[in-house]
């Protein structure tokens, strides 16, 4: 099938869903969302881009700006001095968890999508770019995506920021165990966390995303925007870690490395040249959107993209 | 790379490592193996076989086992029946982690690949097979490795039933949480069991076993041995928790679905047509052969094998 | 208030909750009782006896009979040495808990009157008296009480091993931390607590057992029949770790040291001379006789008993 | 034996183990301490006090203030309220665990005594006394001890403040899940408790306090300065989560309600009259000054105040 074709079949197989999902609404920003809102992006081996809904609404990166942090810290350490701070193991406990944190390896969060890792590598970033450390993570997502417009929204970022008690928590136990340094400030560690989630994007960003990822780093002009084993490294953890504790159950169904948000958003990358942006923005039990899965269960059916 | 040569590398490279591995000594039987004992062999597209080293060493499948117990559970349930008793989700903790189990959603083991899981995969032919169900194991990994001889080792599974602790506990957990129904008989079933994982192997034999799961479940002659969908969901499956709270890391390092034994084998499938068994009974800290890693780690290198 | 009286109040305030409990059923034969019966004694520092309603009726020990195993042991070992594999810590988590034996110290269970900690407190006992352990703790409960007829319930002892995943799963879990001594046959070792758990009391044997125990282990003919200190730290025991994870409550509601079984009956001691024994099969959320701990409450409020 | 002589000889069995506890280094000015400062006070049932050693020596009286601020909730809030928010149930876990909360029915702290517990003490008071919430815990404190000079140490609350990461991660696991009100300004809150923390005391204050508890809650000109039954509501709760994990071992070898804060300081209380205050810096491994284990240890036996 070709790209197009696949890329509308699966939009209309999606929109069959969108009243099966729940929009988030720990944070109040993301519960006004329309829950029919459905876009989708994708952008081929040739680097040609087809949309198809609302591919240019823009939506909060949330977790998928984890993928942003992760390339930064990637970018600045050794991995090996990496994995002393954060694994790379898949979890079967909530993307939040608590009881994963206090019962994993020296307390070392299992892996950098989990909001546990993703803490402790904006830690990691801050040691390197103090109070720049969100203007970095920003500059790289431009740079990626190719968007200079790429900003993070201001009120979304305070409604986070104030009904982040689970994060805090995390963060303090983190603190306590010695894995994110004592000197770092708290506040301003989650400031640029919680910034990099309210990044806004668009389904078309996400499949750019994707399509740098899986044209082994470069961008659309042939450049390097990542470094190629930062790419393989990515995709293998969104693989192994992108959908949280349903990553097994992912990838079965879909079986491409792809990395969710509660906002809605979903970014998939295959290593032969696809990458698709997927939005709608109620999720599922795992906090995965619900439609942005079939369609990328229909997609990876459609284009035999599964990688197992 | 040509397979033959990057098969003869990657065994060279592993032998290196023979001395950092930790032969298990919690059944009593395995902690006889010599930890410089390295076979490996490598089936290509082609169906072509290669060996190095002890290829023909035959030793205990231990957990490889649980694929040909999974498969049989595929085989005679719908996948969404078996979903209700074992998770296809990756697990952080060690292979017979009590504490997995009892925090685990609903107390459902989270894949057949850890200890509880592959109980209940047992059971679960039990109340089909009721005192053949070892038989029926056998039968089928006879057929799908293509060797009529291949058989459990009395002595070992002997060694192996009267230190199992551990894997009593779990099944009385099971039955206690009505995950396993409680007319099943716990000696019939952990006889089953104990049975499968004493299945008598060679790194020839895993290889075989890997090349018919990545011929889409094709023997050298071209029969289904395997359905083609239960080839691809156990090659999944094999990725993302093949290698326990290592699979992770093992994504990261090989990128080729497998599958370890605590009795030092592994067997490894690409989608694209190799199948690779390899042995060393020293361990790493997560029950995987730590050579055999090694091997499966430089045969991926060399042959740009990585999934992800 | 006299003791006659406080009794006949408790009795007859106990006797409105008798619709509020849940008879146990997890074992089938517990399940039979009438949860309207109900029976009550108490044993003055006088040494007289009074008894409201079936006091003469007969029902099993349950964890009562825990008394008499931790009994056993401080008899046959140093204290010093027993703490070293059953703590006196009380727990916040139910009598059966798989999680809380896992998250101990060690994997030592907390305390001797949870299921773990009376299950290893068998296993010491076996290793002194083997294949006699239970006819050694029969023989204790028949001196102590003063009940030459004291046995067990082989239909009730049946019941309860063929039902008891949870106690096996513990006891596996024990033997694979080396809590329990490998070369203890578990059969052995849970028949023998299981056959005290079935041994079958009415409420004015448990005052008996109580009076001895208030009376600093002397019967009421002034012989010692268990030694002084035995009969504090069991006391204490009780007080801390006698109502599960409602000790806490217990001792709020009531203060005064005590045993429940999941049978329904209570037993309870104070250190200036009163034994009581309670009968109610109906059971709160915590595994208490609900009418149980009103009656003692209130004989507690009648008496002003309660030790804090 | 006399009161003066038992206190006497009792501190002396104490001053020899002064080398064997250790000194809290977690907050700083704590770790300033000298091991070998003891203190030690007792009031009789005839209100006559009697000191040993550096009985006026100030410390902080740290975990013992959480008795203020649980005795603050007693008398704003019925106790059916309060156990919605904190169990009475002692805890097999340290005093700061955060297991322990996360794995507690309904996330509800077990005790006013762990940490978890105090935070929503203080919580509820400050839904009352808002800003004066401290202020509210200082006066009842200067009320009961009889001291008008009691207060707080400004440079060990900041020390204590600003190494509290355990304690605000407690906080907001607690906010996370709705135990303590989300309108609560988590700095007003744990300014407010940590303030209470650092309550500077010496061991007659702490005499003071447990001979007013020891009294029914009268003062020694007979005032009722707390009511009877919350006196007998603390010093219940002191017998069984007094000293945290230690709580069953205390009450075999001390057996009389007490509580212990990390600061080596140590309340008791018997319900016939006597008051203990007792000081030494050194800690054994559950948080307990372990020369004031001791010394309380003595002084049980040589007066018999054993409450089991």
């Amino acid at each position: 099938m070709e790209l197009d074709e696949a890329l509308q079949d699966a939009y209309q197989y999606g929109c069959q869903f969108t009243d099966q999902g729940v929009v988030a609404d720990y944070i109040p920003e993301l519960a006004k969302e329309d829950p029919h809102r459905v876009g989708a992006a994708a952008i081929g081996p040739d680097d040609r881009l087809f949309t198809m809904g609302d591919a240019e609404y823009k939506f909060s990166a949330q977790s998928i700006a984890k993928i942003m942090i992760y390339l930064g810290v990637l970018e600045n350490y050794d991995l090996s001095y990496v994995r002393k701070f954060i694994g790379v193991t898949p979890s079967s406990k909530p993307f939040n968890s608590i009881l994963e944190l206090e019962l994993s390896h020296h307390k070392v969060p299992v892996n950098p999508f989990i909001n546990a890792g993703a803490i402790v590598a904006t830690s990691l970033l801050m040691e390197k770019y103090r109070s720049n450390t969100f203007e970095m993570i920003r500059k790289r997502a431009r740079e990626i995506i190719g968007n200079d417009h790429l900003d993070y929204s201001h009120s979304l970022y305070l409604s986070e920021s104030n009904s982040a008690f689970a994060n805090r928590a995390l963060t303090y136990m983190l603190l306590n165990d010695g894995i994110i340094q004592s000197d770092v400030n708290v506040e301003d560690l989650l400031s640029a966390y919680f910034r990099a989630c309210s990044l806004m994007v668009n389904s078309i960003d996400l499949a750019r995303l994707g399509a740098v990822l899986a044209h082994e780093g470069k961008g659309p002009d042939g450049k390097q925007l990542i470094r190629k084993e930062h790419a393989a490294t990515i995709r293998t953890v969104m693989a192994t870690c992108g959908t949280y504790d349903y990553a097994g159950d992912f990838a079965l169904l879909v079986g491409i490395p792809a990395k969710s948000g509660v906002g809605g958003g979903f970014v998939a990358s295959t290593k032969n040249g696809y990458g698709f942006g997927v939005y709608c923005p109620g999720l599922d039990s795992h906090g995965n959107s619900y439609v942005g899965v079939r369609i990328l269960q229909k997609l990876s059916q459609n284009l035999n993209l599964s990688i197992y």
